[in-house]
């Protein structure tokens, strides 16, 4: 019987939804589309809904994850800032440890599956 | 600003729920209550939902999980057998080791929340 160990994790704030893997897989499509909209096309979920998991989250957390560029060639678009590179850097960290202890668990505790 | 981090685990078999913390909850239950109809209340759920959860695990399984007592001054009952309290500490394991590695992972990254 091939059995895998499943995870999902995600950061609150008094109680509510701070961050998720949501808003990490929308923070990397804006990284390699350059605008919200874009973004929001690439992982699939409304215009709407991508601003307000942006919104959400560029308001609470102690620094901007996002910042509007105005002007230029292209008319202006979204980019990521630093700090909302560094929240990317460690949510996917986070997952990837838990992932592994997981794993290692699961190993561990093979003979409970055969 | 107090961030927590967050996780939840569960096991797949073939890309389909095998056991995840709601079976978990419903095993203990009925150790503690002795029967799958007083778990079920015990935890909040529907009879039919408890026997749902609990059959498909107890068939999927190497080993049943629980079996039927019957007889005896009670009328008979559900008990959790041997492996099925494996499984419930296999779990708790892997959710205790997950969740320590997270914390550890918040904590040595506390400056991104300030």
């Amino acid at each position: 019987m091939a059995v895998q160990i499943k995870h999902k994790i995600w950061l609150e704030q008094d109680n509510a939804m701070l961050m998720g893997k949501g808003h990490v897989l929308l923070l990397k499509a804006i990284q390699k589309m350059g605008s919200l909209s874009g973004a929001a096309k690439e992982v699939g979920i409304s215009y709407r809904k991508a601003w307000k998991l942006i919104d959400h989250l560029n308001s609470t957390a102690p620094s901007a994850v996002v910042e509007l560029t105005t002007g230029g060639s292209g008319g202006g678009g979204t980019t990521v800032t630093g700090y909302g590179n560094e929240l990317i850097g460690f949510f996917e960290e986070a997952e990837k440890e838990s992932r592994l202890v997981l794993e290692k668990q699961l190993s561990k505790n093979e003979t409970l599956w055969k």
